[in-house]
């Protein structure tokens, strides 16, 4: 994708402040998933009650990309490449948006979370699972940035491993109810942020999946990406 | 929004057709959610395998109408009013789409839940909150087919029932599974089927937003909507 290749001046511009807003979104997101999940693991009440006041600003920029694209649209009549690059930034904001309410999410968990007792028994598997995600998303928005293919299908792998994860530490929390049922409500509202980080890990791998669409102009969504994935990586044995 | 007006006989054609699909695509939606909500309730294996396996025929839908929206627009380069249905629609094929990735989840658990004996304490708790969520997909759907503004804004005024029917029943199952450990398990798969429930009951709210958008121009994700709605239902004293 070359933005800037436009006679008018003007129109490169209104492309080129498209993909910077959206890249500030990203990096608003980001952070706003780094300390959901800070808040969680160090039990950090007041940084939990800080993020989930603040998802109003990411709610903001999803509304005005999404206006600023659909004026982009009616005033230059984009050629198909520039067209693709305007629909997948309003899919892309969608699932930014979307990785805020699950931050948010988190942090409403983790405010309650920090009141109680820590699970030290799945600390690591939390913590495991956490870094899979966020690096996950940081991938994804660095394959956004760079509109880098083979860094979005590397990332499109590794959600494997985030579904191996999640399962681990289910049954760990399982086990722990079984111990004691008074462990139950905690053990519940730690299972919910962990659905919410595999739901972030979902979006990261939906922008990937635009990514491809943008620059190769073709679909992989719901495509059988074995496929695809053993052809780029052959050396690699995950499933 | 009417479609229709163009001096084109084609334009008009393309956006008829545009419209005709995306009613097919939500009537298949809702036929998927219905169904794997019958096999959770009814506790019918077979019925859960077949919404199960056939998520494909959402997805392949969701790829073709992308590629239809993309193409009118580089061809017909339309102005603001059909611009706006076809970023609609583009938006709102993307939640028919998770409401599918969600029906296929709860009938995934469904296969799981059949072979159990039934959690009878808690069927018409499930019953109730299943009940709430596919109307709002039905007249979600009926919003836009009509592009009915004030039922769309009708549906949005039901997602906090939703609310509250999820909370009911996650107090339900905690009792559940503290009075025996055994139970945890499969209570688990039963408020994983639930949250599945509250996220479809979200995405109708969404396709409802899009309404509003594509038929005021006007934006009002993530606004205060207890304003809108007063205005709306001044009689109604549901929060």
């Amino acid at each position: 994708m070359e933005i800037g290749h436009h006679i008018s001046q003007r129109y490169n511009q209104e492309l080129e402040d498209i993909r910077t807003r959206v890249l500030k979104m990203g990096a608003l997101v980001e952070s706003q998933a780094e300390e959901a999940v800070k808040a969680l693991l160090e039990r950090d009440g007041k940084l939990a009650k800080k993020v989930a006041s603040s998802d109003y600003k990411i709610n903001r920029l999803e509304v005005e990309i999404d206006e600023e694209c659909t004026q982009v649209i009616a005033r230059r009549q984009p050629a198909a490449s520039d067209l693709r690059l305007v629909i997948a930034v309003v899919k892309v904001i969608t699932d930014l948006e979307r990785i805020g309410d699950e931050a948010e999410k988190i942090a409403t968990y983790s405010i309650k979370l920090a009141k109680k007792p820590p699970i030290s028994a799945m600390h690591s598997t939390l913590l495991h699972l956490s870094e899979l995600v966020l690096s996950m998303l940081h991938d994804a928005l660095d394959s956004f940035a760079r509109m880098d293919t083979d860094k979005a299908l590397e990332v499109i792998s590794r959600g494997s491993n985030i579904n191996r994860e999640f399962d681990d530490l289910s049954r760990l929390l399982i086990t722990y109810m079984m111990e004691d049922s008074h462990n139950i409500k905690r053990a519940l509202r730690v299972i919910w942020c962990a659905r919410s980080l595999e739901r972030i890990g979902e979006h990261s791998r939906n922008i990937c999946e635009y990514v491809i669409f943008l620059v190769k102009g073709k679909d992989i969504r719901h495509t059988d990406l074995q496929e695809i994935l053993a052809e780029h990586f052959p050396d690699d044995d995950s499933d």
